[in-house]
């Protein structure tokens, strides 16, 4: 292992490490705040900012993933090497992880703590709107699908230099403000296991969808963008 | 047809597929969620977010316009050639009928499922704030004027380069944090055509102002521009 | 007059109309809309994005000011020639009237309309929070010194080229985040004048106060900048 | 004392003081108004504006640190000479200490005011959620960290160019979003300090806290960032 590829694994670790921590921990934490609480309108822009962030900070050393899907998307897209993919969602599942630890911690050092979902995914009785795992999967195929379009069109050469980290990070606010109630929102595989661990027990049971969807969104959106899109 | 044509129509697609599955999906799904809902001020900055991150993302393909009125005043202000307008504005409204499909599909993936207006325009009775028409198309063409003068002044040669996917986008949040409560906002043909044919049956017949008040508001925005603004 | 003057003009009409009318619009007719409305948060906003668009799609034309009490501090901080200083003030003044206007006929436009203070400003009995005029004078003159710094440093040579417009109209939309409750904040004695002619009868009689101390603010805020900031 | 260090210096006193005067401003008058007020997520993003206005308008000149543990960080990144720290933490202090005096006299401009908790810091029964010492040490450690990555990472020679003012200003909103509920947000032991001198009487006695975890954190970001993510 060279050392530069130590980095990039750090930095993929460190940014899926902020995505969990700051989206997840803004809606543990101040979602449902009494009176003055952020609600889903808030949650969305962190989720957002964890990825505008990182992008700028982290980008030019990993190029700024910090989600499986991604990653796998970027493998069928043309941008990213199959043998790097191993590598980098494994550090991505144990950033995530140890920020969903971290949050745990803090989530209950309070007299009567109680996490709640500690934003896990879910869908049918677990979706915070009731919506069934027809309508979860479609909203996170297509919600991925997008995501990967919009990643590979900002990125592109043509595309405007140095503003595809706030198109990025922004779209995926955009993809919170329409589907937190559908599944409270994953298009994140990583994400969605790293609370899953300390969430409540429905949560590892339902975990396969939000690997499942969203990877089969990705390679929809990168061969759509490959096909449909990309100039010569 | 040359085979960049069908690029440029794909992205077209895609674009406004985007600009009513974000924008009125957070408005059907997310904006009335009991209290942690996103409202009017939310479902503004997903629209202005799907023209934010579609024209970083598809903008270099099509030169994103996602919008049939934008198209018009496009060709008005001699930016863009009216042999290309009848493609790009059917590619529009398919793409943005089949994000209302989608979207129809997700939303009704629940039980007890009621989609309300499903986010059309209307006016009269069926303006959020029971607005009337003169109201409706005073608004409808005066905030259209508005955006096509920001699209044609901040993608001008003298502009500052990159800006201006960032500044057309957030026009249309303010557009919608203005307008919302007057006829659910517009400013847009096809976004109104794609969900009026899933929505309530009135959606149709108050279609017609979406389709005359936008175009009329671009074509005026765009000579305002050119006459009284723009440098020689 | 030369041709080019008359651009300019019509670009501060122009800029000046939207910031009327996008800011006040929003809050006339948003901010308080049953469940959903956009509250100071959404006019807070809607206020900044009317200078950031307006400073992107005009400010290559004008310099983008749409603010009397602006236009007098860049001649105080040396960016803007005293001789167009009418020209501009009237320009300014003139577009926010007409936004009012047009702003009146929309919100007029329903069954028991109530524009109510119509976005005016005003202190003591009519600051949205009680405020004294003393606690109205002080946040005026700092917020828009202030401002002036942000103005003056962000479009410095040494600045990111590009960046200004956004952080002048993020700064506005800050300046909104502190004082709504206030003054419902002017900076902009243009703006007040433009909604006053519209609104409640006290807002004439206290429209002296978003002349004087924006312009004090202006003034402090350039001569703070070029003694104390500015590099040789 | 040469004359460009005194430039510096009125920079970090006047970025500093718009910190404190927007970020804790919006908090004191805005944050809990009656059914329009900005809540939490106004607050984050008041914060985050002003970093983000003070980085574009005064970061050429000082660098734009507005806080003691920023430029602690980056001494131990190598990106600021521990010579110059003494002379930016004074200027800090003072510059929030100047805006928490005119907050005061804004925010008692009116019958009956309370100032309330002045938008301190706290844990415990003054954490705003009754978080502990140990949640509070923990978050203010970790958050304060990631900025530190964030800035060093945005600003690295290898980012693109520009925007890291808006990395690093929307970071801090996250970085609210997050954790106003926790300790009212920190991170910054200068704006901790300036309204801890007009605030309730616990604010000075737990005023360590907001000094030594934001340090801690910025020494450990810097660490792990230049160890683990810095290319040679």
């Amino acid at each position: 292992m060279e050392h530069s590829t130590f980095k990039k694994w750090s930095a993929e670790f460190a940014g899926t490490f902020w995505l969990v921590f700051g989206g997840c921990g803004s809606a543990v934490l101040a979602a449902a705040f009494p009176q003055l609480g952020i609600g889903f309108l808030g949650v969305s822009l962190a989720f957002g900012l964890t990825v505008l962030t990182g992008a700028y900070a982290f980008g030019p050393i990993s190029g700024g993933h910090f989600n499986p899907a991604v990653s796998v998307g970027l493998v069928i897209g043309g941008r990213f090497r199959a043998s790097e993919l191993a590598g980098y969602v494994i550090s991505q599942v144990l950033g995530a992880i140890a920020a969903a630890g971290v949050l745990y911690v803090i989530a209950t050092g309070k007299a009567g703590a109680d996490v709640g979902g500690f934003a896990t995914n879910g869908f049918g009785e677990h979706s915070p709107g009731k919506f069934n795992m027809t309508a979860a999967l479609v909203t996170e195929i297509v919600l991925t699908a997008i995501f990967l379009m919009v990643i590979l069109g900002s990125t592109a050469k043509r595309a405007a230099a140095g503003f595809g980290g706030m198109a990025i990070g922004l779209c995926l606010t955009l993809i919170h403000l329409v589907s937190i109630p559908v599944t409270n929102t994953s298009v994140n595989p990583a994400r969605s296991t790293g609370v899953a661990l300390f969430g409540p027990g429905y949560a590892m049971s339902e975990l396969w969808l939000f690997w499942v969807a969203p990877i089969i969104g990705a390679i929809l959106g990168a061969l759509i963008y490959n096909v449909l899109l990309k100039e010569d």
